[in-house]
């Protein structure tokens, strides 16, 4: 009957053709369907696709498969865009949007649906949360996340081990996560830690600026007492009264980057100690090495629940996880109104998150997922022989 | 009834303990076995601990988990060192040395027996092959390269999947792996590549210096075939001419790295593309997350044989792998005479793989391990829609 469009937007994750399933196969049969390619690039300059056929069976096998198969990117969505896209909606007569995304992306789904209003088109529009950051708010956290948050825990657990049996070679490791603006990622990082001695030892997140004297501080006290130190830091950490450092500026967007090797420069002329700047890069949003089973089924869940806000007539909504008990994990989806979303703002990682850590992973436990075997304990007496870190002022 | 000691050098792996796990339960239990302490320094230094009790059981319980439980590290060994070794070892009436390691610490193994012989204390000394760059000689591989490969492979195939989700912002991705002069794990990235389309689309090794004329026009032409280029390099490739890109030297030795930075500065200023360097980093030779099965077998396996020929009472011999049957991947463990490891030098990747890559994956294949779901075909209509490329000179 209807007729339905359906695009991914913004930075792929590791799960998000699991939502273009679940939506898809949440639909009733008598729908038809298009994929917009290339996120809201395709929308402008009409390209999109009817999902039937080979091409619907194509889509649907991509449940388990990383990036976005409709194409997805980064697009600048000026006034005139939008009154594009709308106009491309209305002549394929189009009356349901749909987008899988994150802020930026629901805040353009709000825009189309301001213009439809404007123009008298009748648009119905919905969002599907997802975000590796985890910054998006009204929902409890959104799907990406937990197999980003998975890799970050995994990988630190395994570099500190190399950086502990490489201490007499190197003394600190600084692994720079996701997280434009949110810590949720890096906080994410000491999952794993079993004890004091184990990484990560320090972790920097944007919502606390760094004071370079203290970490410094901070990082002389922990060689002497472990021998080595591995830090972690978001990639939108400063330092203290400095700005985010860049990688490069596209289309109007800084490309972050590069806060690890900053401070790797730091240790090395503050401390005499060797560091190394690790970035884990697109693995995080990526890698079916570290895929959490629980997110993989709470990203095709969210697009199946976009299927049914859809037949319930719902519009400017985005599909919204509510946890409900942190114990035996449960939780529901709703959908939460796009203007609350916005309002919002961006979600950055709750007080109560940053000074109660325990608190912080019992939320964090079952997005993570389990099967994780957990290792042995660090033998502490080999950790702090003192003739190995001579070279430490 | 003999007192043995043994030691775990340079880079860890992530299966590096499991060979020493494997050495310890193959030996029989009247052996008094002393564990050194952070590779050569700790013998050099006589940081040496006595493996029984409590500690012995810490050590075994290492098998699955990466790192060097005994510490590892990089030393220069000085003859004024080597014979402080020998000197250690008498004391303690060490009459057998096993080495866990790559070149390096064959050629050092090697060095003791000749100063033990030069002042007529008998030691025997046995070496068990571990290396992520697959370039010691004398044994067909060497445990820890299975599982970097694995990983390599892997992070390549979605890294390029998250690239063709995100080519109308960025075309060109340029992935550096670990091999410092020899190319085996570059060359393992493109292992799960299904189609011409898939992602790597080149490959550079050290083996062969990259022409910076000849590479650009082919990224040039790839992006206009496929959209996007993916690339892998190793970190020891080298521009015609130029020397490898180091990032650091740490006690007398260069840490490579960068050259992957380099390559994304040419092409975004050669061809206006919008390019992304990714190192792999650490998790290639410390990632859980890639462990092939195969490869933390025969790790085990070749600690198991060093036992055998500390029974059968050889020396200056390292544990070798023979593989016999490609097909069906059956292989034979030896030993292999250390001055044989010595006189062939680091192990390249021989002309017979570069020239014939189907053959290299046929090699490759057992040691990569199963296990890892294939994916759809990329769609190729979707990757040749000029207009989206129009940053492309």
């Amino acid at each position: 009957m209807s007729t339905i469009a359906i695009g991914q937007a913004g930075g792929p994750t590791a799960v998000i053709n699991a939502s273009l399933v679940g939506f898809l196969e949440g639909l009733d049969e008598h729908h038809t369907v298009y994929g917009i390619m290339n996120g809201y690039q395709g929308l402008a300059e009409n390209d999109l696709e009817l999902l039937e056929g080979g091409m619907l069976h194509w889509v649907l096998s991509h449940r388990f498969v990383p990036g976005a198969c409709l194409g997805s990117g980064r697009f600048l969505f000026t006034e005139e865009k939008i009154s594009q896209a709308v106009r491309n909606l209305k002549k394929r007569d189009i009356h349901t949007l749909v987008f899988i995304g994150g802020n930026g992306t629901m805040a353009a789904l709000q825009k189309i649906s301001h213009e439809a209003k404007a123009i008298g088109y009748e648009l119905q529009v919905i969002g599907i949360p997802k975000t590796v950051d985890n910054d998006l708010a009204g929902t409890d956290h959104a799907p990406g996340f937990g197999s980003a948050a998975r890799y970050v825990a995994l990988s630190t657990r395994d570099i500190s081990k190399d950086l502990e049996a490489m201490r007499n070679f190197e003394q600190v490791r600084i692994i720079e996560t996701m997280g434009r603006n949110a810590g949720w990622l890096a906080a994410a990082s000491g999952f794993l830690k079993q004890s004091e001695t184990d990484g990560p030892h320090l972790v920097c997140i944007p919502e606390v600026p760094i004071e370079q004297g203290q970490l410094l501080q901070q990082i002389k006290e922990m060689v002497r007492e472990y021998g080595i130190v591995t830090i972690v830091v978001s990639e939108g950490v400063t330092l203290k009264g400095a700005s985010q450092v860049k990688k490069a500026v596209v289309q109007g967007r800084s490309v972050l980057g590069g806060i690890s090797k900053q401070l790797e420069d730091i240790v090395r002329e503050h401390l005499g100690l060797n560091a190394r700047a690790e970035i884990l890069g697109m693995n995080q949003r990526s890698s079916i090495m570290a895929i959490s089973s629980q997110d993989q089924l709470e990203a095709y869940e969210t697009g199946k629940k976009a299927a049914e806000i859809l037949k319930a007539g719902k519009t400017e909504v985005m599909v919204a996880i509510q946890y409900l008990d942190s114990i035996r994990y449960t939780s529901i989806l709703e959908d939460c109104p796009l203007e609350i979303v916005a309002s919002k703002g961006e979600r950055l990682l709750p007080e109560e998150f940053i000074s109660n850590q325990k608190r912080y992973f019992r939320w964090l436990k079952h997005l993570i997922g389990d099967n994780i075997p957990s290792y042995p304990p660090a033998l502490r007496r080999r950790m702090i022989d003192e003739n190995l870190y001579s070279g430490s002022k």
